[in-house]
């Protein structure tokens, strides 16, 4: 595999939304140097690698690809893009990191996971949420409480997407509940052997709330409770029963200043939504891929993740449209 | 009906540990007065008329329901008893309080249902529950969230009951969930339509952990979580998503100490069990029965209540045995 | 001295506000009998006889301190009664609980402890708040933080008093701050050296906001906290920091039910006022008062800490006229 | 005064701990670049050029303030550098941001504040509190509560500074209650009128503990609380009592998962010490310095403002020492 210097240097492709907040997050980080950046619009890319003081940027992201002084990419790009980027990418002898969903099409990440023997050595694929601290320190703590029997996950979005984002989106199994059915995988160390789904439409045309039970085959039991619309902020809270105690993971708040007044005593509201939320965990989850690198390590979330959350996520659907328990 | 004055007096049946707590809230109300006691043993019945000066006590209680100066009885007996003295209490004009459940048998339980066209201005059944401040004040508030779409109820016991007492019990959904099936159906204001259960045994040598998840016919969508043991104290919690925001009822504490130590901020733990976290119901449900009297309303939690709940706790066990939902 | 049965018998004089309080907290507890009630209003002594079925009621007060069955007499009467009837109850060979403050004279108080040698098992004065569960769990569990080195106390009223009522009340150093400084004494234990108090008028025509720093003689600083109104309910902190740790009292809230909207997660509002958040002092009080006299123990809030009291509060108003540090 | 373009171009002078702060808060700020670091070790300064991507590199600070592309140099060197290298970089015609201390010698401050007219305009003293998201969101929603009233500051650090340290400081109150008295200049927006001091010594062999009590001129009292040690962590808490309501800034926690035992319930120890603490406020006082320049306002912390905070910590001392109530 390439060979990478004390200084890791790094390519991003896709410059939206995720992929400023990747670049802001390596920006953050000592001993890593992004030195090159490409996005179709290059208007975008030109003043982004400004703001940054990036000294390459491209709009044909094969020249990232192409240089020989980068040691990893960061594929930000639209999910349509993620299979042909990933594999010439890999193709390149770069390390990869790569934005969920890898792929909508199953087949499309099994080739991927078969492409090289030791993929999860080259490949990471962005599970954010493994690397918030509170959840990672929830999962480091678990034996303090013991065997786990019962995870409960409240994720609930502040507000429903656009109807043509819904459409495209692959319905809230696929879209939202895939990150929950990764984290209850994550904190269960199972696999799941019962699942089904229950929903409602409240807010959107389709199943916009939905509760899914799972049966794990270490006998944990498992809750998650999805929602396209919590008006009081993003609502991300994990909840683990073991046999010696309970841990509890909280919302994060936007700030610690409370107000007493005579009708009720108000504190902030919840993070706005996952940029926020979810900030320190794009850092930390840069970091564990750079630590994988330096210390010749599997990365900790793999296209396996991917494959294998993707499957619980048409569990779920399937489960609601037969209204039937699925056995996996 | 019987004429009640202002002082509503009353004779108490049975004086083992909920009787001794219904006891105890009678006497912090005012205008009401507990004249009889009646117990089978003699000696306990004698020594608990001493403590809180109640003139009169027997070992049949009979003597309560011939006594014309009482105007209603608190069955507090072995559930075994409860429809013999029910009946004959209704039968001898009282107004009857009994503790739930009214009987395991849902038959007896529609034969009080039938023995009167007023049953439900003579007959209270004790969902103490529904009387805690809390749950009453989320249920008073519902309006401010909006529309409901998401119920969540979590009841832990903090310790298993003993083998003896699980072989009678009826198993978790008769013994535990009962009272949060009634509870979903008090907040949800609706009737279950499909019902699933899915357990594990981690305590005892029958189901001792669950996850219940309902879809009620107005949409709300519910899950209950039991556990026969939770080390950390008695968990009872409730959350209520609606389209306008969330209320959510937190456990109560035992003291508002906090204590900062350089590994842990420590504060107290729950309430132990039932008797200390739902004290304060009891005396909020007595006066929700002297109120109904004096207001010749509807008792608040009635016998058809009673056999609601229990039809729903049969099909999760129902559920649970055929690993299906299944549809009311 | 009165030699007592297992059932105590008890009478109160005076049913105002707080006699009311002392008879409904004696109420709840077993093995102790309200005989005998005596109030100047006979429609109102009457009336609140019957509400608790009561035995015995008087306008005259001597009628309880004649009676030979009755064991102690609960003094909830005006302040300018005190010493009076506490003398001639003390004459009656009565145990006394006498409502705070004892006399508006220290030299009555004076003559009060100096009446009896074994004043202090005769004479017990109504300090509630060291009574109260959260401050008392603070006090025997002080231990755990090491040597305390910081008090901070905060205690502010709801509302201000009325004019009248302000005028009567002896300033906010005698009427208010003296729970605060009989608390400090209680935590401390140890006595003040060193005091000043700093004011400001913001809600009546007297000082009615104030801060008060206290050294005393083993070392620790206090400061305590009052005002006359706090808009947000009856807020009543305690903080000890010790050279091992934070032990920290929080506000009792009316309820644990939360809201989570757009703009704020809203909790419940602190308790009203002194008789809500100290309603279960009340009680805990009087079976202190109780224990006492069974196991023949000086009661734990005597005379001469009432005096104590008052003089650290005269200590605060003189500080405040004289605009400097008082030597104690 | 100086032009400056788009993208703001910094000096950094010093390297130890307080400036890799700053550089590490710089390097998250778009349209900022820092060109050039000095620190009077060459290892040190290299490698840290290194880590961060830095073009230029210097031991003698005077070659970043004879950059002419330079606009503006950060100040982080030891106390006793500060004051010269403010006149020279002024001098150079630079944008200056200092840390506080400015200068231990109160003449020296006043005469970089009457160096030039519109000093406000070019130099930047880092009262980095003012700009911690909650504490400026207490002073920006203060008329929510109304008028204040009191003002109560705690803040203690987790540990007691070396002996050596100590003595170098110039005792508690300039070390670390000046910190806090300017922060009740910020909150009061008045100016002290009366101070008092009263200490303790319990970890080292100085004062080491204080209570300051402020009356100020707008009528508002004010109480700061301060201890070398915590054992509990880094504690900063700030709570304002209007006449409308109340504001209170609570302590960050490290992290948001609770441990719920059989003993006890635990929450996260709170942030460590300042530089975990405050991480956000070193972001927000860049920003205000860089904001200040581009809208040609005056920067937010000035020479005046540290001036008065050092008059406030010498009248703590002499309060401390001469045990009485300092008039200013």
């Amino acid at each position: 595999m390439h060979k990478v210097d004390t200084q890791l240097k790094i390519g991003i492709i896709g410059l939206g939304r995720i992929g400023q907040v990747h670049l802001a997050a390596l920006k953050t980080i000592k001993n890593v140097e992004v030195v090159a950046l490409s996005d179709i619009s290059l208007d975008h890319v030109k003043k982004t690698a400004e703001e940054y003081q990036i000294p390459h940027f491209y709009t044909d992201y094969h020249n990232i690809l192409r240089r020989l002084d980068i040691d990893a990419v960061w594929i930000c790009s639209p999910t349509s893009h993620h299979f042909t980027q990933v594999m010439e990418a890999l193709g390149n002898n770069k390390y990869v990191f790569c934005e969920k969903p890898l792929d909508a099409d199953k087949d499309k990440i099994q080739t991927i996971i078969d492409s090289y023997p030791d993929i999860n050595h080259r490949l990471m694929v962005g599970f954010n949420r493994r690397f918030d601290p509170d959840f990672a320190n929830a999962k480091t703590t678990l034996k303090k409480i013991g065997k786990p029997v019962i995870i409960k996950i409240t994720s609930r979005d502040p507000f429903p997407p656009s109807a043509e984002y819904s459409r495209q989106s692959g319905g809230i199994y696929n879209d939202m509940s895939i990150h929950d059915l990764d984290m209850a995988r994550f904190i269960s160390e199972s696999e799941a052997e019962q699942i089904i789904a229950i929903g409602s439409r409240n807010f959107t045309e389709d199943t916009d709330t939905t509760l899914i039970t799972i049966k794990f085959k270490n006998g944990v039991i498992c809750n998650i409770d999805n929602s396209r619309k919590a008006s009081y902020g993003y609502d991300q809270r994990l909840e683990i029963l073991g046999d010696q105690g309970m841990i509890s993971v909280e919302n994060k708040k936007i700030s610690h200043t409370r107000f007493y007044f005579e009708n009720a005593i108000e504190s902030s509201v919840l993070e706005p939504f996952f940029l926020e939320r979810y900030k320190d965990s794009y850092i930390e989850e840069a970091k564990a891929f750079i630590t994988s690198i330096k210390e010749k390590k599997e990365f900790p979330s793999t296209a396996e993740d991917a494959l294998k959350a993707s499957l619980l996520a048409d569990a779920c659907a399937q489960s609601l449209e037969q209204q039937k328990l699925i056995f996996l």
